[in-house]
Parts: C-alpha cells; structure tokens; sequence
C-alpha cells in the first residue's frame, strides 16, 4: 500500500478508466479529489500522508500499475468519523483481496488516529451487487436507504463500520 | 426570500453566531460555504442563483436582518438529488414559520428544475430535537441512522423528502 505521488496520478487514471462500473462523470469527480490531494500535499502540510484534512489515498501497486486504490477523508464536523469516498480495484486484478487490504490498511491507519466510524455510501444497482456484499463481509453494517436517490430506480445505500466501541459519557 | 450577496454576508455572519445550536467550527463552516457562493457569483455563472452548481442559498430578511436562510446544492452524481446543508432562523425570530418558508421557497425552485429528491443531515442530540420534529412537520422521512457519529452518544439521523414521484422504468 502507497501514498498517491504525482507521478502515480497517470497510473491511477488509467485505472479509473478500466472500471466498468464508473460513468465518465464519476472518472471526473473521482481524479478531482486527486488532484486536490495532490494539490495540498504539493503545499506540504508536512504530515506526510497527503492532506489530513481532506482526501488521502491508499494505493496497491503491481509493476507500477495501480492494481486497486481507496480514497477517504475525515468527514467535517464529527470528532472521529471518515468517510470512504471510493474504492476500486481494476477488473483484471479483481477476487484476489485487493479491496480487503485496502479497507484494512485504511482502518488500522485511522485506528491510529483515534476515529470510530467509517462511512459509506454506495448505489442499489445490480453493477454494485459484489460491492454491497463486499461491505457486508469486511464488517459494515447497512445504516441508511434513500429510494431513487441517483436517479429513478437507484437507491443510496449507506453503511457504517465501527472500528472500536464508543466511549459515552464522556 | 432573497439571494445571497457580497453586502449580505455580514448579517449573515451575525445571524449564524446568535444560533445557540452552533459550534465555533460550525460556524466557520456554514461561512466557509458562503464564501465559496459569492466567489462562484463573482465569477458570473449567469444564472442568477450564485452558482448552480455549487452551494446555493436563500435567506429570509426583516429590516435587512438575515432572520434565517437555508443553503443547498445539488448531490453530485445523482439526477435529481439535493443536499440541504444548513438551515438556521435567529432564535428571536422562531416559531413564526421562518424555516418553513425557507423550505418551501427551495423545495418550489428544485421542483422547478426538475428535482426529485432533498436530503438532509442532522443530529441526535437534544438540543436538535425541535429541528428533527420540522422535518417530520414539513414532509421529511428518517432514511437512516448512523449511531455515534458526530461523537459518542451524537448520532446521524438522514431525513429525506421526496418531491415528486418517481419516473421509473426510463
């Protein structure tokens, strides 16, 4: 697992352009939050994980091919949730448990910090059917459904993983 | 209902720190928003509503006081899907039906363009209690729940409002 680089940012892009799953829009959206990470650690916010305050990336690299990627930031406003905004592994390298690793590496990473909540939101559409079933297997519980929320017929489904208990009371 | 200008940000600035339900941060945020608003109207999107885009605001005005406002925007990478992120009536101006005709006045624009569906993020926490109670007042289901989010013992609740029925089967 890496650190998205400039020079990995073609690499990246290549991937996202494999998945069959995104619509060209999502390729968009999902490079902007790579160029805005790079972007911040270009200004150097000195904690060597890209930007702590907004998107970090895990890479898995093959050969220099990024294999798979998670992309992730903590979500404003709460004292230990993140949320993890994409996650994709390319077709060709897809059932070898690259995504599992990548979840894993993220959590332990902000285990570290202290969070307590990773959030997910994710599509009802058959293309996402492994997805789902991915976050039901890896821990996330199913926490929220909002119908025909990408369009007509296409539910957001929101899961949530808790990392550790919470401590109330406090 | 008025739109946000550079000249009424102030007394908006004045409006969010007389809310006893913010934060300091939240308070930098909801400005932060603001700000970003006015810039995109400065670089003149042409449509008149600051930026069509971006975040989206409307405010309630009395004596050129800003007695509450409501600023949304579209979710992006959905059809027809609006995020209402922050909504806020000076506390000497409750109970007067000030967030109800905030509401309206959006909800009425969104179905103009054809929107279908408002989200709404807010909190557990009993100081949010007469908001949760507006949303269900004003048409608004709960969709999820996400426990411990903002901190411990501070759950997510998702509320949704469908605008209009579905076009399915397109």
């Amino acid at each position: 697992m890496t650190r998205l680089t400039t020079h990995r940012r073609e690499p990246l892009a290549d991937l996202l352009r494999a998945v069959p799953e995104f619509t060209p829009e999502e390729v968009t959206v999902a490079l902007e939050l790579a160029d805005q990470a790079l972007e911040a650690s270009g200004k150097g916010d000195g904690d060597g994980d890209g930007d702590s305050d907004g998107y970090r990336f895990l890479l898995a690299l093959e050969d220099e091919r990024v294999t798979g990627y998670v992309c992730y930031g903590k979500t404003p406003m709460t004292a230990g949730t993140f949320d993890l905004y994409w996650l994709a592994v390319h077709p060709a390298h897809r059932r070898r448990g690259v995504a599992q690793r990548l979840v894993r590496a993220m959590e332990e990473e902000l285990l570290r910090e202290g969070a307590l909540l990773v959030r997910v939101e994710t599509s009802s559409a058959a293309a996402y059917d492994a997805t789902r079933a991915f976050y039901d297997r890896v821990g996330f519980e199913r926490a929220g459904l909002l119908r025909d929320f990408y369009k007509a017929g296409n539910d957001l489904v929101i899961f949530a993983h808790r990392l550790r208990p919470a401590k109330t009371g406090v």
